[in-house]
């Protein structure tokens, strides 16, 4: 009997867990629940695991595995315009993570609750002797209803992003020891670009001022685009030749056309990505397309060709 | 060169997290953090992870599974007064938990959902190569200031508890394939107990409107009685023979009297401990001892002489 075909996340969240979505949960089909908070305020509250072997690994500096953990929860925090309040930290460790690695973990969370004004209000710390698993629940406060969410794309709508694209995909390829003919300092610069995400709180107060939909790029550019469209019921256009690319990118792309497709589909960018009618022209942010009516995310090469995406991967048509 | 001593949990805790807690996180020193919720409320938020391998099995029923990740939580926000709002879920999970494990474990918190009227939240997904963990975060709510914690034992309370003690942990027991001269009933009876715990929510409100002090035993009468004590600065001491035994337990124990370490220091009852002043009559729960000036937890057994534990274990004088 032919084994029935593996579910993807995606599937699998929609099948198993939004059944069990309630009122806060926003179908599961956004990155963050939102229950209410004191004197018109809302709790933005978002969850994330991160896996020895799969989203780190064991000589990994830890400091920069906390942060890691605590920026990829508050950069779901940023794309909603929210403040971030706290977090709550469960550990599963292993022998790997000793003393030594627990110190340096703590401090690389201390430097990022300077950073970003928030403290640690509780966890839970157990062992285990597999992989170590380590999840955030960030929580950071709106005004309630300011949220900007996945759904709220409209036809006319033009879509933003903050920052660059593509760097951390690159700096992925960097540390699986690709780009080798790239300049030190271009690579040094993807790397860690690809190591410590900077989540954009403080733009992301603004955008949520002028957003109509927002989220961070953690799967990639066309995915998440697609999230936003799907959800809303929209489609989306995008010009690679308006795409914001750092200096080290350009160079990189331009020696090698074929790392568009990492540019356009890597993950980990953690930049926030939004649709609106229009934004005050002192917002840092770039145009990348607009939306219209229809469905998915068509993109357009320079010469204004269509590209087709498969999965991860892209083709002309 | 000597290798310095390993910490415990407790003193990894106090070394490396404690230095990180803000306001709301009590210093790490309760189960729980508390922020501010709408109109003079409180959030109670508690998160706990559990592991394959040391928590659970992979061959234990998948709904179980997920409803004692819930429960566990639960029980926390119970001891707490707290009535429960939602929870978020992050799982991280492996091969061997599959789409027939994930369609039961969801089940088993569809189930639960209803009985503690409670909803998801959020969550994330992931996939391991290594250990399944899983960890809930689970918000209550409360109207603040309520909520029972563990440094307000004074001297001149009495001690009590709900339920039974020791049933989950003479269950684990029968687990491992103990207490084998037992009753077939008696044997199914304490293995519900370690399997399936029962939050005592409906009486944890009640609790806390008359506890000074309160916690829910998942480490063991003990060692738990042992944080309120260290907390609220006292000593606590117990009375063996006002233990409250289930049927189950108190037949095992008249068989082998040297069961009573393992009722006295077995984790998983998941009953609220608490103290008070004093208790209204007809709220179901049992006086076990009484708060004094001092330090420590003192076991006195049915003739008065006072039992000592060293760790989980114990001895006479």
């Amino acid at each position: 009997m032919a084994k029935p075909p593996r579910l993807d996340e995606f599937q699998r969240i929609a099948r198993f867990f939004a059944p069990l979505a309630g009122e806060g949960a926003l179908c599961l089909k956004d990155d963050v629940a939102l229950i209410d908070g004191p004197a018109g305020t809302q709790y933005v509250l978002k969850t994330d695991a991160i896996v020895e072997g799969v989203h780190f690994f064991p000589d990994d500096p830890p400091g920069q595995v906390a942060q890691k953990l605590l920026r990829v929860n508050l950069s779901d925090l940023a794309a909603k315009g929210a403040m971030p309040v706290g977090y709550l930290l469960t550990t599963a460790l292993t022998v790997r993570q000793g003393e030594a690695w627990l110190a340096k973990f703590s401090a690389g969370l201390a430097a990022d609750q300077r950073k970003y004004s928030i403290m640690l209000l509780g966890g839970d710390s157990t062992r285990t002797k597999g992989t170590a698993t380590l999840s955030v629940t960030a929580i950071g406060r709106i005004a309630k209803g300011t949220a900007p969410l996945r759904g709220g794309a409209r036809p006319g709508d033009a879509i933003y992003m903050t920052g660059t694209l593509g760097d951390a995909a690159l700096g992925l390829s960097v540390a699986k020891g690709g780009l080798k003919n790239r300049s030190a300092a271009h690579r040094r610069f993807l790397l860690d670009r690809y190591r410590l995400p900077q989540p954009r709180l403080d733009l992301g107060r603004k955008i949520a001022r002028v957003a109509t939909a927002a989220m961070d790029i953690s799967d990639g550019l066309v995915a998440d685009l697609g999230h936003i469209c799907e959800v809303s019921g929209v489609a989306a256009i995008v010009e690679t030749a308006r795409l914001p690319l750092s200096q080290a990118a350009r160079v990189a792309l331009k020696a090698d056309p074929r790392l568009l497709e990492i540019i356009l589909t890597g993950g980990d960018d953690y930049e926030i990505l939004f649709t609106a009618r229009a934004v005050p022209g002192r917002l840092p942010v770039t145009q990348i397309g607009r939306i219209e009516k229809g469905q998915g995310v068509t993109v357009l090469d320079g010469d204004g060709k269509k590209l087709r995406f498969k999965q991860s991967g892209y083709r002309h048509f």
